[in-house]
Protein backbone atom coordinates (compact mmCIF):
# COMPACT_ATOMS: atom_id res chain seq x y z
CA UNK A 1 0.00 0.00 0.00
CA UNK A 2 1.13 3.69 -0.70
CA UNK A 3 1.78 5.77 2.36
CA UNK A 4 4.33 7.94 1.71
CA UNK A 5 4.02 10.15 -1.42
CA UNK A 6 6.76 12.61 -2.87
CA UNK A 7 5.35 15.29 -4.79
CA UNK A 8 7.52 16.85 -7.41
CA UNK A 9 5.93 20.24 -8.90
CA UNK A 10 4.26 23.30 -6.66
CA UNK A 11 1.58 24.09 -9.95
CA UNK A 12 -2.06 23.63 -10.23
CA UNK A 13 -2.27 19.78 -10.56
CA UNK A 14 0.32 19.67 -7.83
CA UNK A 15 -1.75 21.73 -5.72
CA UNK A 16 -5.12 19.78 -6.06
CA UNK A 17 -3.79 16.34 -6.15
CA UNK A 18 -1.67 17.24 -3.10
CA UNK A 19 -4.07 18.34 -1.29
CA UNK A 20 -6.81 15.53 -1.88
CA UNK A 21 -4.04 12.99 -1.63
CA UNK A 22 -3.29 14.64 1.85
CA UNK A 23 -7.06 15.00 2.92
CA UNK A 24 -7.44 11.32 2.27
CA UNK A 25 -4.65 10.22 5.02
CA UNK A 26 -1.72 9.65 2.86
CA UNK A 27 1.31 11.41 3.96
CA UNK A 28 3.00 13.68 1.55
CA UNK A 29 6.83 13.45 2.75
CA UNK A 30 8.36 15.76 0.84
CA UNK A 31 7.85 18.38 -2.13
CA UNK A 32 10.00 19.86 -4.48
CA UNK A 33 9.80 22.65 -6.87
CA UNK A 34 12.18 24.67 -9.18
CA UNK A 35 10.48 27.56 -7.21
CA UNK A 36 11.16 27.44 -3.48
CA UNK A 37 8.32 29.90 -2.43
CA UNK A 38 5.94 28.18 -4.23
CA UNK A 39 6.86 24.83 -2.88
CA UNK A 40 6.80 26.29 0.84
CA UNK A 41 3.13 27.15 0.02
CA UNK A 42 2.19 24.07 -0.85
CA UNK A 43 4.22 21.63 1.52
CA UNK A 44 2.48 24.05 4.48
CA UNK A 45 -0.99 23.29 3.29
CA UNK A 46 -0.51 19.67 3.39
CA UNK A 47 2.11 19.00 6.08
CA UNK A 48 5.10 18.46 3.81
CA UNK A 49 8.59 18.76 4.27
CA UNK A 50 9.70 21.69 1.29
CA UNK A 51 12.75 20.79 -0.32
CA UNK A 52 15.19 23.21 -1.84
CA UNK A 53 17.81 20.75 -3.06
CA UNK A 54 17.40 17.22 -4.75
CA UNK A 55 20.02 15.84 -2.69
CA UNK A 56 17.36 16.23 0.44
CA UNK A 57 15.01 13.85 -1.31
CA UNK A 58 14.20 10.39 0.75
CA UNK A 59 13.22 6.98 -0.31
CA UNK A 60 9.25 6.79 -0.11
CA UNK A 61 6.77 4.59 -1.53
CA UNK A 62 5.91 6.99 -5.09
CA UNK A 63 6.98 9.87 -6.77
CA UNK A 64 4.18 11.85 -8.12
CA UNK A 65 5.62 13.75 -11.03
CA UNK A 66 3.53 17.09 -11.50
CA UNK A 67 5.29 19.46 -13.49
CA UNK A 68 4.64 20.98 -17.07
CA UNK A 69 5.16 18.24 -20.27
CA UNK A 70 8.50 19.78 -20.80
CA UNK A 71 9.93 19.26 -17.69
CA UNK A 72 9.16 15.44 -17.08
CA UNK A 73 12.13 13.79 -18.93
CA UNK A 74 14.83 15.87 -16.78
CA UNK A 75 13.04 15.60 -13.91
CA UNK A 76 13.01 11.92 -14.69
CA UNK A 77 16.33 11.44 -15.12
CA UNK A 78 17.63 13.75 -11.67
CA UNK A 79 15.15 11.81 -9.59
CA UNK A 80 16.97 8.69 -10.79
CA UNK A 81 20.40 10.03 -9.56
CA UNK A 82 18.80 10.81 -5.77
CA UNK A 83 16.38 7.62 -5.27
CA UNK A 84 16.57 3.84 -5.50
CA UNK A 85 15.96 2.05 -9.14
CA UNK A 86 12.89 0.48 -7.56
CA UNK A 87 11.06 2.98 -6.76
CA UNK A 88 7.37 3.89 -7.85
CA UNK A 89 7.39 7.05 -10.36
CA UNK A 90 4.43 8.20 -11.59
CA UNK A 91 3.96 11.79 -14.01
CA UNK A 92 0.52 13.27 -14.43
CA UNK A 93 0.00 14.38 -17.77
CA UNK A 94 -2.27 13.35 -20.64
CA UNK A 95 -0.06 14.24 -23.37
CA UNK A 96 3.77 12.42 -22.37
CA UNK A 97 4.03 8.63 -22.86
CA UNK A 98 5.13 6.63 -19.70
CA UNK A 99 7.85 5.15 -21.19
CA UNK A 100 9.45 8.64 -20.51
CA UNK A 101 9.90 7.52 -16.77
CA UNK A 102 10.25 3.60 -17.49
CA UNK A 103 13.43 4.92 -19.51
CA UNK A 104 14.91 5.32 -15.72
CA UNK A 105 12.82 3.67 -13.30
CA UNK A 106 11.82 -0.15 -13.57
CA UNK A 107 8.49 0.84 -11.60
CA UNK A 108 6.97 3.18 -13.57
CA UNK A 109 3.03 4.81 -14.66
CA UNK A 110 0.50 7.26 -15.03
CA UNK A 111 -1.85 9.24 -12.65
CA UNK A 112 -3.66 11.60 -14.64
CA UNK A 113 -6.83 13.44 -13.86
CA UNK A 114 -8.42 15.11 -16.98
CA UNK A 115 -9.76 17.89 -15.26
CA UNK A 116 -8.62 21.61 -15.12
CA UNK A 117 -7.12 23.03 -12.08
CA UNK A 118 -6.60 26.64 -11.14
CA UNK A 119 -4.47 27.35 -7.84
CA UNK A 120 -7.01 28.54 -5.00
CA UNK A 121 -10.34 27.59 -6.86
CA UNK A 122 -12.20 24.77 -4.72
CA UNK A 123 -13.35 21.84 -6.85
CA UNK A 124 -14.39 18.36 -5.60
CA UNK A 125 -11.60 16.39 -6.56
CA UNK A 126 -13.63 13.50 -5.58
CA UNK A 127 -15.43 14.06 -8.62
CA UNK A 128 -12.82 13.80 -11.47
CA UNK A 129 -12.12 10.41 -12.28
CA UNK A 130 -8.22 9.06 -11.82
CA UNK A 131 -7.08 7.40 -15.03
CA UNK A 132 -3.95 4.63 -14.35
CA UNK A 133 -1.41 3.05 -15.65
CA UNK A 134 1.77 1.19 -14.46
CA UNK A 135 4.28 -1.27 -16.22
CA UNK A 136 3.11 -4.16 -14.17
CA UNK A 137 0.14 -5.67 -12.67
CA UNK A 138 1.31 -4.86 -9.13
CA UNK A 139 1.64 -1.50 -9.07
CA UNK A 140 -1.50 -1.18 -11.50
CA UNK A 141 -3.19 -2.40 -8.16
CA UNK A 142 -1.29 0.05 -5.81
CA UNK A 143 -2.43 2.80 -7.98
CA UNK A 144 -5.49 1.89 -8.60
CA UNK A 145 -6.07 1.52 -4.68
CA UNK A 146 -4.53 4.82 -4.04
CA UNK A 147 -7.04 6.60 -6.56
CA UNK A 148 -9.59 5.19 -5.20
CA UNK A 149 -9.23 7.07 -2.01
CA UNK A 150 -8.68 10.01 -3.60
CA UNK A 151 -12.22 9.53 -6.47
CA UNK A 152 -14.74 8.17 -6.99
CA UNK A 153 -13.56 6.40 -10.27
CA UNK A 154 -10.59 4.90 -11.55
CA UNK A 155 -10.29 3.89 -15.30
CA UNK A 156 -7.11 1.81 -16.60
CA UNK A 157 -5.73 3.69 -19.31
CA UNK A 158 -2.82 2.73 -21.76
CA UNK A 159 -0.71 5.14 -23.20
CA UNK A 160 -2.43 5.21 -26.75
CA UNK A 161 -5.78 5.80 -25.53
CA UNK A 162 -4.60 8.13 -23.15
CA UNK A 163 -3.27 10.61 -25.88
CA UNK A 164 -7.17 9.92 -27.48
CA UNK A 165 -8.15 11.51 -24.22
CA UNK A 166 -5.83 14.36 -24.03
CA UNK A 167 -6.61 15.48 -27.08
CA UNK A 168 -10.58 15.14 -26.27
CA UNK A 169 -9.87 17.41 -23.54
CA UNK A 170 -8.49 19.75 -25.51
CA UNK A 171 -12.25 19.74 -27.55
CA UNK A 172 -14.17 19.91 -24.82
CA UNK A 173 -12.21 22.31 -22.49
CA UNK A 174 -9.39 24.73 -24.35
CA UNK A 175 -11.63 25.17 -27.73
CA UNK A 176 -15.60 25.70 -25.42
CA UNK A 177 -13.22 28.10 -23.14
CA UNK A 178 -11.86 29.96 -26.82
CA UNK A 179 -15.48 30.17 -27.95
CA UNK A 180 -16.81 31.75 -24.37
CA UNK A 181 -13.84 34.38 -25.29
CA UNK A 182 -15.06 35.03 -28.79
CA UNK A 183 -18.40 35.33 -27.76
CA UNK A 184 -17.47 37.68 -24.66
CA UNK A 185 -15.53 39.69 -26.98
CA UNK A 186 -18.33 40.05 -29.45
CA UNK A 187 -20.74 41.07 -26.57
CA UNK A 188 -18.54 43.63 -25.38
CA UNK A 189 -18.43 45.31 -28.95
CA UNK A 190 -21.89 46.13 -28.19
CA UNK A 191 -22.29 47.09 -24.87
CA UNK A 192 -23.93 43.17 -23.54
CA UNK A 193 -22.48 42.66 -20.68
CA UNK A 194 -21.44 38.45 -20.64
CA UNK A 195 -23.25 38.26 -17.81
CA UNK A 196 -26.17 37.40 -20.42
CA UNK A 197 -24.76 34.23 -21.42
CA UNK A 198 -23.34 32.33 -18.51
CA UNK A 199 -26.64 31.02 -17.21
CA UNK A 200 -26.54 29.82 -20.92
CA UNK A 201 -22.63 28.16 -20.52
CA UNK A 202 -23.64 26.27 -17.65
CA UNK A 203 -26.90 24.51 -18.60
CA UNK A 204 -25.62 23.49 -21.74
CA UNK A 205 -22.50 21.44 -19.49
CA UNK A 206 -24.89 20.56 -17.21
CA UNK A 207 -27.23 18.55 -19.81
CA UNK A 208 -24.66 16.40 -21.71
CA UNK A 209 -24.18 15.04 -18.06
CA UNK A 210 -27.15 13.01 -18.26
CA UNK A 211 -27.77 12.99 -21.77
CA UNK A 212 -25.14 12.14 -24.83
CA UNK A 213 -24.49 15.28 -26.64
CA UNK A 214 -25.40 13.98 -29.96
CA UNK A 215 -29.13 14.21 -28.55
CA UNK A 216 -28.58 17.40 -27.31
CA UNK A 217 -27.47 19.13 -30.61
CA UNK A 218 -29.40 21.90 -31.38
CA UNK A 219 -29.24 25.54 -33.11
CA UNK A 220 -29.14 26.68 -37.01
CA UNK A 221 -27.06 24.28 -38.63
CA UNK A 222 -28.70 21.23 -36.97
CA UNK A 223 -31.99 22.05 -38.43
CA UNK A 224 -30.55 23.49 -41.86
CA UNK A 225 -31.79 27.29 -41.08
CA UNK A 226 -29.96 28.78 -44.05
CA UNK A 227 -31.45 32.03 -43.58
CA UNK A 228 -30.03 32.59 -39.94
CA UNK A 229 -26.55 31.52 -40.93
CA UNK A 230 -26.41 33.62 -43.78
CA UNK A 231 -27.30 36.46 -41.74
CA UNK A 232 -24.97 35.37 -38.68
CA UNK A 233 -22.22 35.14 -41.31
CA UNK A 234 -23.23 38.31 -42.74
CA UNK A 235 -22.63 39.59 -39.21
CA UNK A 236 -19.34 37.89 -38.68
CA UNK A 237 -17.83 40.19 -41.40
CA UNK A 238 -15.91 42.22 -38.74
CA UNK A 239 -15.11 39.03 -37.35
CA UNK A 240 -13.05 37.04 -39.90
CA UNK A 241 -11.56 34.78 -37.39
CA UNK A 242 -15.00 34.09 -35.99
CA UNK A 243 -16.50 33.98 -39.26
CA UNK A 244 -14.17 30.88 -40.42
CA UNK A 245 -14.95 29.29 -36.81
CA UNK A 246 -18.60 29.50 -37.36
CA UNK A 247 -18.47 28.27 -40.88
CA UNK A 248 -16.30 25.32 -40.74
CA UNK A 249 -18.49 23.84 -37.65
CA UNK A 250 -21.59 24.74 -39.07
CA UNK A 251 -20.59 22.65 -41.63
CA UNK A 252 -19.22 19.93 -39.62
CA UNK A 253 -22.55 20.05 -37.69
CA UNK A 254 -24.42 19.43 -40.76
CA UNK A 255 -22.88 16.71 -42.34
CA UNK A 256 -23.22 15.09 -39.12
CA UNK B 1 -49.79 45.48 -15.20
CA UNK B 2 -50.03 42.12 -17.55
CA UNK B 3 -51.79 39.47 -15.33
CA UNK B 4 -53.56 37.64 -18.30
CA UNK B 5 -51.28 36.11 -21.27
CA UNK B 6 -52.11 34.66 -24.04
CA UNK B 7 -49.61 31.62 -25.61
CA UNK B 8 -48.59 30.83 -28.98
CA UNK B 9 -46.92 27.46 -28.65
CA UNK B 10 -46.43 24.75 -27.01
CA UNK B 11 -42.54 24.15 -27.49
CA UNK B 12 -39.45 23.75 -25.57
CA UNK B 13 -39.88 28.01 -24.63
CA UNK B 14 -43.46 27.57 -24.30
CA UNK B 15 -43.41 25.14 -22.00
CA UNK B 16 -41.00 26.88 -19.80
CA UNK B 17 -41.95 30.11 -20.19
CA UNK B 18 -45.60 28.93 -19.93
CA UNK B 19 -44.49 27.53 -16.48
CA UNK B 20 -42.18 30.59 -14.95
CA UNK B 21 -45.17 32.87 -15.56
CA UNK B 22 -47.55 30.40 -14.04
CA UNK B 23 -45.56 29.92 -10.95
CA UNK B 24 -45.32 33.54 -10.90
CA UNK B 25 -48.61 34.14 -9.97
CA UNK B 26 -49.47 35.60 -13.91
CA UNK B 27 -52.29 33.95 -15.12
CA UNK B 28 -52.43 31.77 -18.32
CA UNK B 29 -55.33 32.03 -19.90
CA UNK B 30 -55.40 30.51 -23.22
CA UNK B 31 -52.82 28.31 -25.14
CA UNK B 32 -52.81 27.75 -28.60
CA UNK B 33 -50.49 25.21 -30.74
CA UNK B 34 -50.71 23.42 -34.00
CA UNK B 35 -50.60 20.62 -31.93
CA UNK B 36 -53.62 20.42 -30.16
CA UNK B 37 -52.33 16.72 -27.92
CA UNK B 38 -49.27 18.95 -27.30
CA UNK B 39 -51.19 22.30 -26.22
CA UNK B 40 -53.80 20.16 -23.75
CA UNK B 41 -50.57 18.77 -22.07
CA UNK B 42 -49.33 22.13 -21.59
CA UNK B 43 -52.60 23.85 -20.21
CA UNK B 44 -53.13 21.50 -17.74
CA UNK B 45 -49.56 21.94 -16.21
CA UNK B 46 -50.25 26.11 -16.02
CA UNK B 47 -54.20 25.63 -15.53
CA UNK B 48 -54.63 27.25 -19.39
CA UNK B 49 -57.36 26.85 -21.80
CA UNK B 50 -56.28 24.43 -24.64
CA UNK B 51 -57.41 25.94 -27.97
CA UNK B 52 -58.38 23.78 -31.14
CA UNK B 53 -59.14 26.84 -33.18
CA UNK B 54 -57.74 30.34 -33.95
CA UNK B 55 -61.75 31.73 -33.63
CA UNK B 56 -61.51 30.64 -29.89
CA UNK B 57 -58.86 33.46 -28.67
CA UNK B 58 -60.34 36.14 -26.62
CA UNK B 59 -58.70 39.53 -25.84
CA UNK B 60 -55.80 39.39 -23.11
CA UNK B 61 -52.62 42.01 -21.42
CA UNK B 62 -50.58 40.36 -23.66
CA UNK B 63 -49.85 37.58 -26.43
CA UNK B 64 -46.51 35.75 -26.01
CA UNK B 65 -45.43 33.68 -29.40
CA UNK B 66 -43.10 31.62 -28.70
CA UNK B 67 -43.00 29.21 -31.94
CA UNK B 68 -40.17 28.43 -34.31
CA UNK B 69 -38.39 31.12 -36.06
CA UNK B 70 -40.06 30.65 -39.34
CA UNK B 71 -43.44 30.42 -37.98
CA UNK B 72 -43.64 33.68 -36.45
CA UNK B 73 -45.07 36.19 -39.25
CA UNK B 74 -47.52 33.77 -39.96
CA UNK B 75 -48.76 33.91 -36.60
CA UNK B 76 -48.68 37.20 -36.00
CA UNK B 77 -50.54 37.97 -39.00
CA UNK B 78 -53.08 35.32 -38.15
CA UNK B 79 -53.21 36.60 -34.91
CA UNK B 80 -54.28 40.60 -35.98
CA UNK B 81 -57.69 38.48 -37.52
CA UNK B 82 -58.56 37.58 -34.13
CA UNK B 83 -57.74 40.40 -31.76
CA UNK B 84 -57.48 43.53 -31.24
CA UNK B 85 -55.20 45.67 -33.13
CA UNK B 86 -54.21 47.46 -29.64
CA UNK B 87 -52.91 43.86 -28.36
CA UNK B 88 -49.48 43.71 -26.42
CA UNK B 89 -47.94 41.13 -28.58
CA UNK B 90 -44.12 39.67 -28.06
CA UNK B 91 -42.05 36.84 -29.55
CA UNK B 92 -39.09 35.21 -27.66
CA UNK B 93 -37.23 35.02 -30.64
CA UNK B 94 -33.34 35.83 -30.61
CA UNK B 95 -33.11 35.89 -34.53
CA UNK B 96 -36.25 37.62 -35.27
CA UNK B 97 -36.84 41.03 -35.93
CA UNK B 98 -39.81 43.01 -33.82
CA UNK B 99 -40.51 44.87 -36.98
CA UNK B 100 -42.33 41.47 -37.58
CA UNK B 101 -44.76 41.63 -35.35
CA UNK B 102 -44.86 45.67 -35.85
CA UNK B 103 -46.43 45.13 -39.15
CA UNK B 104 -49.32 43.76 -37.39
CA UNK B 105 -49.59 44.74 -34.12
CA UNK B 106 -48.95 48.67 -32.93
CA UNK B 107 -47.71 47.33 -30.01
CA UNK B 108 -45.65 45.21 -29.91
CA UNK B 109 -41.99 43.35 -28.47
CA UNK B 110 -39.26 40.66 -27.67
CA UNK B 111 -39.41 38.43 -24.28
CA UNK B 112 -35.87 36.49 -25.30
CA UNK B 113 -34.61 33.87 -22.72
CA UNK B 114 -30.98 33.55 -23.83
CA UNK B 115 -31.35 29.87 -22.84
CA UNK B 116 -31.10 26.07 -24.23
CA UNK B 117 -34.77 24.85 -22.89
CA UNK B 118 -35.57 20.97 -23.01
CA UNK B 119 -39.20 19.81 -21.72
CA UNK B 120 -39.24 17.17 -19.08
CA UNK B 121 -35.50 18.80 -17.89
CA UNK B 122 -35.76 20.47 -14.66
CA UNK B 123 -34.34 24.24 -14.45
CA UNK B 124 -34.04 27.69 -12.74
CA UNK B 125 -35.98 29.83 -15.18
CA UNK B 126 -35.03 32.43 -12.48
CA UNK B 127 -31.29 32.43 -13.42
CA UNK B 128 -32.06 33.14 -17.13
CA UNK B 129 -31.86 37.18 -17.89
CA UNK B 130 -34.66 38.17 -19.88
CA UNK B 131 -33.82 40.21 -22.41
CA UNK B 132 -37.03 42.75 -23.39
CA UNK B 133 -37.83 44.75 -26.20
CA UNK B 134 -40.53 46.96 -27.34
CA UNK B 135 -42.16 49.43 -29.62
CA UNK B 136 -43.04 51.92 -26.76
CA UNK B 137 -41.64 52.91 -23.08
CA UNK B 138 -44.55 52.03 -21.41
CA UNK B 139 -44.92 48.48 -23.02
CA UNK B 140 -41.16 48.42 -21.93
CA UNK B 141 -41.63 49.31 -18.83
CA UNK B 142 -44.89 45.91 -18.60
CA UNK B 143 -42.41 43.68 -19.97
CA UNK B 144 -40.03 44.71 -17.49
CA UNK B 145 -41.98 44.38 -14.77
CA UNK B 146 -43.12 40.95 -16.01
CA UNK B 147 -39.87 39.68 -16.74
CA UNK B 148 -38.78 40.87 -12.90
CA UNK B 149 -41.66 38.26 -11.86
CA UNK B 150 -39.99 35.59 -13.17
CA UNK B 151 -36.18 36.26 -13.53
CA UNK B 152 -33.54 37.79 -11.43
CA UNK B 153 -32.36 39.78 -14.05
CA UNK B 154 -34.02 41.80 -16.82
CA UNK B 155 -32.19 43.87 -19.77
CA UNK B 156 -33.25 45.95 -22.20
CA UNK B 157 -31.54 44.83 -25.53
CA UNK B 158 -32.61 46.45 -29.10
CA UNK B 159 -33.11 44.29 -32.18
CA UNK B 160 -29.48 44.83 -33.61
CA UNK B 161 -28.21 43.66 -30.08
CA UNK B 162 -30.36 41.05 -29.90
CA UNK B 163 -28.49 39.66 -32.94
CA UNK B 164 -25.56 40.04 -31.87
CA UNK B 165 -26.55 38.07 -28.66
CA UNK B 166 -28.18 35.62 -30.53
CA UNK B 167 -24.93 34.59 -32.48
CA UNK B 168 -22.66 34.52 -29.38
CA UNK B 169 -25.29 32.09 -28.14
CA UNK B 170 -25.10 30.06 -30.61
CA UNK B 171 -21.29 30.09 -30.06
CA UNK B 172 -21.24 29.29 -26.67
CA UNK B 173 -23.73 26.68 -26.91
CA UNK B 174 -24.39 25.03 -30.27
CA UNK B 175 -20.78 25.07 -30.83
CA UNK B 176 -19.39 23.58 -27.56
CA UNK B 177 -22.22 20.65 -28.07
CA UNK B 178 -20.81 20.27 -30.84
CA UNK B 179 -17.00 19.66 -29.56
CA UNK B 180 -18.69 17.49 -27.01
CA UNK B 181 -20.16 15.68 -29.72
CA UNK B 182 -16.87 15.15 -31.34
CA UNK B 183 -15.21 14.06 -28.26
CA UNK B 184 -17.54 11.18 -27.56
CA UNK B 185 -17.32 9.87 -30.84
CA UNK B 186 -13.47 9.66 -30.50
CA UNK B 187 -13.73 8.52 -27.33
CA UNK B 188 -15.85 5.91 -28.11
CA UNK B 189 -13.95 4.26 -30.85
CA UNK B 190 -10.98 4.39 -28.60
CA UNK B 191 -13.11 2.13 -25.86
CA UNK B 192 -13.33 4.96 -23.51
CA UNK B 193 -15.75 6.66 -21.63
CA UNK B 194 -17.76 9.76 -22.27
CA UNK B 195 -18.25 9.94 -18.76
CA UNK B 196 -14.20 10.32 -18.06
CA UNK B 197 -14.68 14.05 -19.39
CA UNK B 198 -18.28 14.97 -17.71
CA UNK B 199 -16.53 16.71 -14.64
CA UNK B 200 -14.22 19.04 -17.19
CA UNK B 201 -16.39 19.84 -19.06
CA UNK B 202 -18.60 21.26 -16.04
CA UNK B 203 -15.95 22.74 -14.69
CA UNK B 204 -14.99 24.44 -18.13
CA UNK B 205 -18.38 25.66 -17.86
CA UNK B 206 -18.11 26.89 -13.96
CA UNK B 207 -14.95 28.84 -14.29
CA UNK B 208 -16.06 31.31 -16.47
CA UNK B 209 -19.26 32.07 -13.58
CA UNK B 210 -16.46 33.87 -12.33
CA UNK B 211 -13.61 34.28 -14.38
CA UNK B 212 -13.32 35.93 -17.68
CA UNK B 213 -12.81 33.18 -20.24
CA UNK B 214 -9.97 35.07 -22.08
CA UNK B 215 -8.46 34.84 -18.71
CA UNK B 216 -8.94 31.16 -18.15
CA UNK B 217 -7.36 30.07 -21.73
CA UNK B 218 -4.84 27.44 -20.96
CA UNK B 219 -3.93 24.09 -23.40
CA UNK B 220 -1.81 23.41 -26.13
CA UNK B 221 -2.42 26.64 -28.47
CA UNK B 222 -2.48 28.72 -25.38
CA UNK B 223 0.78 27.97 -24.10
CA UNK B 224 2.90 27.42 -28.20
CA UNK B 225 2.96 23.82 -27.87
CA UNK B 226 4.13 22.93 -31.21
CA UNK B 227 4.97 19.23 -30.21
CA UNK B 228 1.48 18.62 -28.95
CA UNK B 229 -0.61 20.04 -31.29
CA UNK B 230 1.66 18.58 -34.26
CA UNK B 231 1.13 15.08 -32.11
CA UNK B 232 -2.85 15.54 -32.45
CA UNK B 233 -2.80 16.68 -35.85
CA UNK B 234 -1.53 13.28 -36.62
CA UNK B 235 -3.83 11.41 -34.78
CA UNK B 236 -6.62 13.43 -36.15
CA UNK B 237 -5.64 12.18 -39.36
CA UNK B 238 -8.41 9.23 -39.19
CA UNK B 239 -10.79 12.30 -38.57
CA UNK B 240 -10.53 15.09 -41.15
CA UNK B 241 -13.58 17.29 -39.79
CA UNK B 242 -12.03 17.25 -36.33
CA UNK B 243 -8.63 18.05 -37.47
CA UNK B 244 -10.22 20.94 -39.49
CA UNK B 245 -11.51 22.32 -36.78
CA UNK B 246 -8.56 21.66 -34.12
CA UNK B 247 -6.51 23.47 -36.47
CA UNK B 248 -8.27 26.75 -36.49
CA UNK B 249 -9.64 26.97 -33.42
CA UNK B 250 -5.64 26.31 -32.37
CA UNK B 251 -4.41 29.20 -34.42
CA UNK B 252 -7.20 31.55 -33.69
CA UNK B 253 -6.39 30.77 -30.22
CA UNK B 254 -2.80 31.69 -30.98
CA UNK B 255 -3.30 34.96 -32.93
CA UNK B 256 -5.66 36.20 -29.73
Amino acid sequence: MIENVTLIGAGNVAHHLGQALHASGIRIAQIYSRNYHKTKELAELVSAEALSEWEQLKPCDLVVIAVSDQAIPEVAALLSRFLPADTLVVHTSGATPSAIIASHFQRYGVLYPPQTFTIGRELDFSETPICIHAGNEEDMLLLEALGKRIAKSVFRIDDMQRRWLHLSAVLVNNFPNHLYTLAEQVLQDHQLPFELLKPLILETARKVQDHSPSLMQTGPAQRGDQATMEAHLRLLEEYPGVMEIYSIISRNIREE
